[in-house]
């Protein structure tokens, strides 16, 4: 039997490190012949182009540097499949590939979109009588899966954010002046990398001293007076919010905001938040503010990944193939923990019906009244996700990055 | 006989290396008795804001810790001081709290700014027969003062630039179709820190695949001939810019660039220049574009400094202690390259009158005749500040940084 492995959604940190896990532990089983991997997620596989990793991956040293390598090695998509009962073309495409190469399990790693589409293959195969098991991998720095207590690659965006964040409050208190930093975080619709910078309490920081999730309104007049309310003590402000926090257009008195905004946001691209407010509270207060966004680096930087983040996906990976062995079918793997202190997870799955277009917000119980910071019970369940440091290998200057 | 040291100008990785090595070798000297350090630069000395380091760094860890902790540990200023002749009551305070305090040397680590201080304050003691010693200790990402061959502080910068562009390049060619990625890199009136990213070159990666620097024109139609040309053969096209380009904006045809430029620029602040061309490309591409501005963090990231800076950041900073003590005084040290391979650097010295106010920008014969690269010469200067790792201390998960 052969399997085939394909990775899809957005990059992270872990996810190489899953693509890792289910090769090696598809070797270690003996009843793997080849594992395929499918370039482009899905789309390599509607259009016949797979890789054979095992010729790819073929000494020690090219398994460790995939595992230190961001994003996809074997790139990425974002299609959506149709409904299998209405259009079967595609499918009958896929599974032909997949009797091509006879593959008897396929894997999926990726995000909410991702559970869908290995959702749909797997009701097609059930549909049609086919052997092939499908098992989902989980991956996001969103944190947004349900049914898992985390999601790989989110322990090394919330460390990043987190290691980034510190130095940033370093940088901005240097001068004797007043000044409000505003830094913008990844989360569309879930607050939980913004919200994970309530670490930092743990480490003795007093900043982040404001944080804006999506989960809760936010208003522009509020957020100027929780300024003015942290000013009282403080000259250097630093806040943090997720791209996804909605700014209260509606309000007349923010109309000027609005057209600030519309300098700034995109249709269909959220990002600008922070460059919004920057604005609001240049013109609001007059003082010195920086906005600045994490970009992309907050979920490619594997340079200073968690280790826990990074063992946990190699181990979910190679989870999913003895799931897949053992004969399970339509399900996605799921982390469970069994306890913060010590930290310790399980591995398991659930049926991937029902996960795929759910969210799992940020617990609004998590958040404190005023709606501007995370409660200290949160920081038990941050902080075991960014332990320890992966040893990165270094060439040159600079980390050697693994490529097909 | 006790000595003083101030920190100014903007933050960067090295800046503390430098205070340390200030500290350690007077010490070591056996000929100091207390250092002291002023706070937010030579505000904290007219302010009589000094702080005794001896009592600060009261333990070997302590002065480890300030080592890999970025940004300025005493506070930093941009306070620029009067001509010595025309004002002397700042320049009485300052002498009236160097004699309160017994200081005989004084030392300020800073960039072009920085440098006028001390040059002035080194005036005002020779017009007033003043014994105490003023020696400025180079700092600066820019890379832009003169008479060094480098700049402490650069070369962490230019290792975060690299490896973050290099993951950035990982992140950027997972999906399938067109995109442009653009990177803003700090630089207002020299291209150094953007030109760095040639070093990529020499580890395998064809991305930056366009770099442009201030020290040619920029002309906005050139830039989209030059990404349609890269696109021929690629699909993720990369380009770094630094923020100091200047967009033509005299350019009848590109008056909605200029309205786009509005949109984002601030008067006197340059970053936006990405943003900008981000909406240039979208409009005349209609392609998938992102820009990606590197902010702070390429000045602060001390979790991925390069050790050969942050050693000669500390190295530099007792060779001031050792010039002073040996008399000298109205200088600049300075790092003298002997040889690229292997590297080799030796500590000097060159009169302040004549650094400050001037730039060093970034060698025009190391820019491609068509103003979109930099030539593989550049490569063999920039790859030796960017080697080796320092070991960072974690705690928690995180780099432990040293407070005062």
């Amino acid at each position: 039997m052969n399997i085939a492995v394909a990775q899809s959604g957005g990059p992270t940190a872990a996810i190489n490190a899953s693509l890792l896990g289910v090769y090696r532990e598809a070797k270690r089983s003996g009843k793997v012949d080849k594992v395929y991997g499918a370039l482009n997620g899905i789309e390599g596989v509607i259009d016949d182009r797979l890789v054979i990793l095992n010729e790819k991956l073929d000494t020690p040293e090219k398994e460790e540097l995939l595992r230190q390598t961001p994003s996809t090695v074997l790139g990425s998509c974002r299609r959506k499949l149709p409904a299998p009962e209405i259009a079967t073309d595609v499918y009958e495409r896929i599974f032909g590939v997949f009797a091509k190469y006879e593959i008897g399990a396929f894997f999926y790693i990726g995000g909410n979109d991702s559970m869908d589409t290995i959702d749909k293959l797997s009701q097609y195969g059930e549909m049609t009588g086919s052997m092939i098991r499908f098992v989902g991998v989980p991956k996001t720095i969103d944190n947004d899966l349900l049914f898992t207590d985390h999601t790989p690659g989110f322990g090394s965006a919330a460390k990043y954010v987190a290691a980034t964040v510190q130095e940033i409050i370093r940088d901005s208190s240097v001068y004797a002046l007043d000044s409000v930093t505003i830094v913008e975080v990844m989360g569309r619709n879930a607050g939980w990398l913004t919200a994970s910078l309530c670490v930092l309490k743990a480490i003795g920081e007093e900043a982040p001293h404001l944080i804006y999730l999506p989960e809760r309104p936010f208003k522009v007049s509020d957020f100027i007076s929780d300024i003015n309310e942290v000013r009282q003590t403080r000259r250097a402000v630093v806040v943090a919010v997720s791209e996804g926090i909605r700014l209260d257009f509606e309000d007349h008195a923010d109309d000027g905001r609005h057209q600030v905004l519309d300098g700034f946001g995109h249709v269909g691209q959220m990002a600008g938040a922070g460059k919004a407010l920057e604005r609001v509270v240049r013109r609001e207060l007059g003082i010195k503010v920086r906005a600045i966004e994490l970009n992309v680096m907050q979920r490619c930087s594997s340079h200073i990944a968690s280790l826990t983040d990074i063992t946990e996906a190699e181990e979910i990976g190679a989870a999913a193939v003895n799931a897949a062995l053992s004969g399970e079918t339509g399900v996605m793997m799921t982390i469970e923990r069994l306890s913060d202190e010590p930290y310790r997870v399980r591995y398991s799955q659930t049926k991937l019906h029902g996960v795929a277009g759910l969210e799992k917000k940020f617990p609004t119980e998590w958040i404190n009244d005023e709606g501007n910071g995370v409660k200290d019970e949160a920081i038990k369940y941050f902080f075991p996700l960014i332990q320890g440091e992966v040893p990165i290998r270094y060439e040159n200057g600079l980390p050697r990055h693994f490529k097909l």
